[in-house]
C-alpha cells in the first residue's frame, strides 16, 4: 500500500501519516520526490479501511498495490527511477554504456581496455575480480588485487566501476573499490547476498537469473530495496530455453514488460546472451530498440588471449561501431548517447572529482 | 555438394557437368545467377573424389556442404535471395511490411484495413481465410469467401496477398487467390503440406514452429525447396519457453544466426510473439534492429470487435507510428522503407498492373 | 454442457432431450454407456437456464463443462474410456504394449521383430511405412509396400497394427491396413489431418506435440472426437526443454494430470523421449509408475543396422527384460500385464478373427 | 586424472605416488576404498606422460577423466558412494525416506509430524528453519529456534535432521543442529556457499537448480567435493520448462543419466516438482522406478494450516500409502525399503546413540 502525500504537504503532516501507519502495524518506506513525498507501507492490510488514512491532513491518496513486489512496482513510484552517480544518470534520457573485460587479468590489460572504452563513451568499467565459474578448476579471478587494478584503471579514465560480489561476506570489500555492486545471474535468489547488498550504500546491478520470471526478478529487487537500498539497476542477460544457437535467449520482450511494471532502470547484457562475438551487435541493437536504458558489454583488446569468455568479447573496434549505431538509434527512440568526449580530458576532470567521491578510502586505492 | 560454374561457362559445359553429377548418382538443382550458374547436388557423396568434377570444363570449384540443409544454406548460394514479386522485393535493401487482420471477417472490415495499411506503406495484405484454431469450436474463418474478399481488397489498394494454407489439398485453391502461401507455425513439420507448397509456383512464407531449432526451421525450408520452389520467406514468430509475460518468446538471436546460415529472407511476426497490443511495437523494433527483412503485423481498425486475436492487433494509428519509427531505424541499418506513396494513386497504377499479373483468374476475383 | 440421463431413461426420453438441445441451438453428441446415456451439447450456452433441461423427463442432471475441451473431458464422461479392439482393451485394467521397429525395412525384419515382441506379450505391432523425417534426404519409409508387410507380419503373430498417417489424403490408404492410425507429434496441430482421422472408423493414437501443453493436447483430441471418432488413445512422448541428456524430456507429471482431466487412455513412448537405448527402460518404468495405460516401444533385432533411430531401439532381449519388470510393477499399481501366452497359438486364433475383422480388404493383405 | 593403486599397495607406496603427483604440480585427493586406494589428481596434465606414474610401485593404472567434473565422476570412483550416517546408508541397496514439513512452525507441529513419519519408516526429518522465500514479506522461518525444535523432535523419534543453509555464514550454526546440510535449488551455483559446506564435516544434500543441466549439477557437487567433503547427496526436484500443470517438470531421465556419470547417490523431491498434493504420489513412484536412491517428501498433519507450501504436503495417511507402494516397487527394482520398525522403540535406542553422536553440543539442544 502506498500513501501519496499532497505536493506541499508539511514535514509534520508527513511524519504524522508515517507514525499512523506504524501504529497500524506497517513498516514504512519514505521516498521524497521532487514534488511529492510518498510513503510505502509494508504489512498486512487486511481489515484496514483506507479511509482512516485518506482523512489525514496532507494525504492525497492511498493506492493499493496488487503486485507481490511493492517498492519495485510502478504503482509505488510512477516516475522512472534515475540513478545519479558521479555525473552519470542511469535510467534517464541518456543511455548508459558499461564495458570492459570479463575478468581483470592484469594492469596492462585493464588500463588498455579502460582507455579504449572510455574513448567511445562508456561511463562505467566492468570487469570481474571474483569470478563465478561453473568449474572450481577454472580461473577464479584476481581477487582484491583485481579490484585495485579495476579502480585505478577506472579512475585514470574517468569511469565508474561495476564488479561482481559473490557472497554476503564480500560486500564490504567490494564496496570499498566499486561504485556499483553486481549480483550475478546465478545469485539472483541468493537471499543472504541480496540482503547484504541491500544494506550497502552502493547501487546494485542485479542480473536476471537464467530461469527467472519477470515477477521473480522484481521480487529479487524487492529484497534489496526492502533493506533500504532503492538504487537497483536491473539487467536482462538472456534466459535458458531449448535454443542453443545463442548461449542464452535474450528476452527482449521483458524490457517493455518490466518498464510497465517497475520504475527501475533496466539495461541489457548482450555478451552473455550471445556467447559469440558475432551475435553481440544484433542483440545489443535489439535490446536498445526494445527500450533498454543501456548496455553492459564485454570488450577485450586481445579476445583470443582472454582468460575467460574471450569468444564473446567485442574488440574495441567493434565496440566503436556498436556505439556509432546505437547513437543513431537512440535518437529515433527519443533517447541519447552522450557525445564521445575526449576521454583523457574527461579523465582528468573526473579523476579530480573522484578524489572527493572516494575520499573515504583513498589509501586503499593508491 | 555444390558445383560452382565459372562466370561465362557455356550452356554446354553446364549441361555436361550436370549430366556427370547425375551419372554419379546425384539429383541436380540448377540455379542460374546473374553472373554464374551453380549446380546443387543432392545425394551420397561418400567415396567421391571431388577432383573428378573440378577438372570438368567450365567448373570453377566444388563446395562441400556440411549442414543438413543444402539448398537453403549459405554455402549453396552466397548472395542473399531476393524474392521479386510484382514490384515488391523481399530480402533486398528495402524492408517489406505485411499487415492486415488476423482473420478476414467481412468486406467492410478487410477493405477498411487494406486501405489503412496501404496508406502507411505496407506492400502485402495479410488475413486468414482458413484459420488454424486450437479449439474446434472457435471461429474457423470464412473459407473461400474470405479468399475472394482478401484478393479484392488487396487489388483495390495495390497490395499483394499472403494467407495461410492449412493442408495439402487446399494449396491449389489458395494459390488461385494469394500471391504468397503461408505455412503456419503448427504446420512447420507437416511434410505433406511442405511438399505440396514446394510444387506450387507461388512463394511461400514459412513460419517457425513453436519448438523448432534453427536447423529444423531450415530443414523445413529445404523440404519446400527440394520440390523445386526456391522462393521461401522465413518468419520468426516467437518460440515457446517458460516465459509467459509475452505470448511467445521472440528469438531475435535467430535472425543473425539464420542470416549467416542461409541466403533466404527472414521477416518477423511481432504480433503473435507479443500476444498483447502494447508489446508489439518494441518487439517489432527489436526484430528490425536485429536484422530482419521486414515484418508481418496484425492490424485491425476495431480490435475490440475482432473475431480472433483482437488483443494483439495494432490500430491503424499505432501501425502508422510503427512505420515512422522503422523508417528511421532502417536507415541506421543501411536498409530502407519505401516512402509512403499515396496509396490510392499507387492502387490505381497497381490495379492496372494486377489485371495483367492476375489475368489468369480474373473472373474469380470480380 | 453435458446432460446426464437417468439410468433406465427410455429411448423416447433420450431423443426428446436431444431434440430439445438441438432446438436450443446445440450440436449433440450422444454416448450410450453401460448404465446411462449422456448427451454432450456443443454450442453457446450463454443465457441458457439449465433448469429448462433439468425438468425434462429422464434427465438426471446438467453438468457445465468449464474446460475448453468438452468431449475429451472427465466432466463429459466420468468413467475411463476403454477402447476395445479385437480382444485388446486399451485403457482398462490391463496395460497394453505396442512394440516394433521405427520403420518397416523389409519382410525378414518385420516378421522377425513381430514374432519376438508377440512372444513377450505385445498386442500391437508398431512400424512406420511413411516416415516424417526432419530431412527430405533421409529414408522416407517403404510406403504402401511397408503397410502390406506390417499387416502380414501382424496377422502372422496375432497382433494389431499401429502406424503413422502423414496427411489427410493418406488416411484411407493407411486405414486399409492398420488397426490404429497414428498422428505424429509434429502433426498434433495439423487440423486437416485431425479432422480426417476423426472421420475414420479406426481408433487414433495421438502423440503429444513437442511444445504442447496438456490443454492443447486435449484440444487436439477434441478435434478428432468432434468429427465423431471418440476412440482416441493419447501418447506422452516427451517435450522439448533446455535439457539434452535425453532426446526429449518425458513429462511423467502429465500422466496423472491428464487422467484427472480426461477419460481417454494415455500411453507412454519412452523410446523417442530417451533417444538412447540405455535410457528407455528407466523412462518406461517411470511412465508406468506414474499411471500410464501402456507403452509404445521401439524394438529392433539389429539396432546397429536400422535405417532410422536404431540407437534408441531396444533389442528383443531388453524388451523381454522390460516386460518382466513391468509385469511386477503393474500388480503394485493394481494393473495387470496379460500373461505371455504362446504367441504362435494366439496367432492362429487371432489370425482367424482377423479374417473377419479385415474382411473388407482381404485381397490386399494376402 | 585418477591414479588407481593396486589392492594391497602399502601405505608407503601410496604416499610415494601421492608425493610424486604433488611434485608434478597436481593437487591430490586420496580416497581409501575397502579394497583399494585411489588418488584423484587435479591440475594441468598437458605434457604429462602417464607412464611416469604407471611405473611407480603399487600403481595399478592411470585413468584420464574426460568430464569437466573429476571427483564426482564415475571414472574417478567406479562403485556407488554409500553415505553412512548414524546407521542410515544413503546410496546403497536400501532406499532412504526423508520427510517432514516445509517449515518448522512450532513444537507441537514438528513433534507430531516427526512421530508420524518415523512410524512409516522415514529415517531423516526435513524441515526449514531458514526459508528461502521468493518474497521478502513471506514467512522466513523460525531461525535458530526452528533448528532447536527440529533437533529435539528428530532425537525424540530416532531420526536424522536435514535442513537448509542459506548462506556461507550460517554453515556453522546449522551444522550444530543438523546431520545433513541442504543447499537449495536457488543456491546451486552460490559458490561461496558450496565452498563453505565443502569445508564442513556434515554430508550435503545438494538440490538441482531450476535451470541446471546435468553437467552443471555435477560441477556444483564438484565444488563441494573439491573442498574435501565427498559426502554429497544429489537431489532432483524438477526443472523449469514451458509446462505449468505441475509446478516444475520432474526430470526422471536425469536419474539414470547421473547414475551413469557419477557415483554419488541421488534422491528425488516429488513435492516441489508436483506443487500440488495430488501429483506427489505419481511423481514419487516415477522417480523411484527410474532408479532414485530415495525421496525427500513434504508431510504435514494439517496442510491447510501450513505457513508455507501446504498445498503440496502429503498428509501422514497419504505418506503411509506412498511408503506401502514404494516398498513393493523397491523389490522389483532389487532395492529395499527397511521394515517399519516400531518408531518409538527405535527412538529409544537411537536417542541413546545420539547422545554420543551429538555429544559435542548437547547443551544447545536441551
Amino acid at each position: 500500500m502506498v500513501v501519496v502525500m499532497k505536493p506541499g504537504a508539511t514535514e509534520e503532516q508527513i511524519q504524522n501519516a508515517s507514525k499512523k501507519l506504524e501504529e497500524l502495524g506497517f513498516r514504512v518506506h519514505r521516498v521524497d520526490g521532487v514534488n511529492q513525498t510518498i510513503l510505502g507501507a509494508i504489512g498486512d492490510k487486511r481489515g484496514l479501511d483506507p479511509r482512516q488514512l485518506e482523512v489525514l491532513p496532507g494525504v492525497q491518496e492511498v493506492v493499493q498495490i496488487t503486485k507481490p513486489y511493492k517498492l519495485a512496482s510502478r504503482e509505488f513510484k510512477r516516475e522512472d527511477s534515475v540513478i545519479q552517480l558521479d555525473g552519470v544518470a542511469i535510467g534517464g534520457r541518456e543511455l548508459v554504456l558499461m564495458a570492459g573485460p570479463c575478468a581483470v587479468e592484469g594492469e596492462e590489460q585493464i588500463f588498455t581496455i579502460a582507455e579504449r572504452v572510455a574513448e567511445q563513451g562508456a561511463r562505467v568499467l566492468r570487469g570481474g575480480a571474483f569470478k563465478p565459474r561453473t568449474s572450481p578448476y577454472s580461473f577464479q579471478g584476481l581477487g582484491e588485487e583485481g579490484l585495485k587494478l579495476l579502480r585505478r584503471a577506472a579512475d585514470a579514465y574517468g569511469l565508474l566501476v561495476v564488479t561482481e560480489v559473490l557472497g554476503a561476506s564480500q560486500v564490504d570489500l567490494v564496496a570499498e573499490y566499486a561504485d556499483i555492486l553486481q549480483v550475478g545471474a546465478r545469485n539472483m535468489q541468493n537471499y543472504a547476498l541480496l540482503r547484504a547488498v541491500g544494506q550497502s550504500e552502493k547501487p546494485v546491478l542485479l542480473k536476471r537469473g537464467l530461469a527467472a520470471t519477470v515477477d521473480e526478478f522484481l521480487m529479487a529487487a524487492e529484497y534489496i530495496m526492502n533493506e533500504g537500498n532503492h538504487r537497483v539497476i536491473l539487467c536482462e542477460r538472456g534466459v535458458r530455453t531449448f535454443l542453443t544457437h545463442t548461449r542464452f535467449t535474450l528476452d527482449v520482450g521483458a524490457i517493455p514488460v518490466i518498464k510497465e511494471a517497475s520504475h527501475l532502470p533496466i539495461i541489457v547484457d548482450p555478451s552473455h546472451a550471445a556467447g559469440l562475438n558475432k551475435w553481440v551487435m544484433p542483440l545489443a541493437l535489439a535490446g536498445i530498440a526494445a527500450g533498454a536504458d543501456g548496455l553492459i558489454v564485454e570488450v577485450h583488446h586481445q579476445p583470443e588471449k582472454a582468460l575467460s569468455d574471450g569468444e564473446q568479447a567485442l574488440t574495441p573496434e567493434q565496440f566503436a561501431e556498436l556505439v556509432r549505431e546505437i547513437t543513431v538509434i537512440a535518437r529515433v527512440l527519443g533517447r541519447e548517447l552522450p557525445l564521445h568526449t575526449n576521454a583523457r580530458a574527461r579523465a582528468r576532470t573526473h579523476a579530480h572529482a573522484h578524489v572527493h567521491a572516494h575520499a573515504h578510502a583513498p589509501a586503499l586505492r593508491n
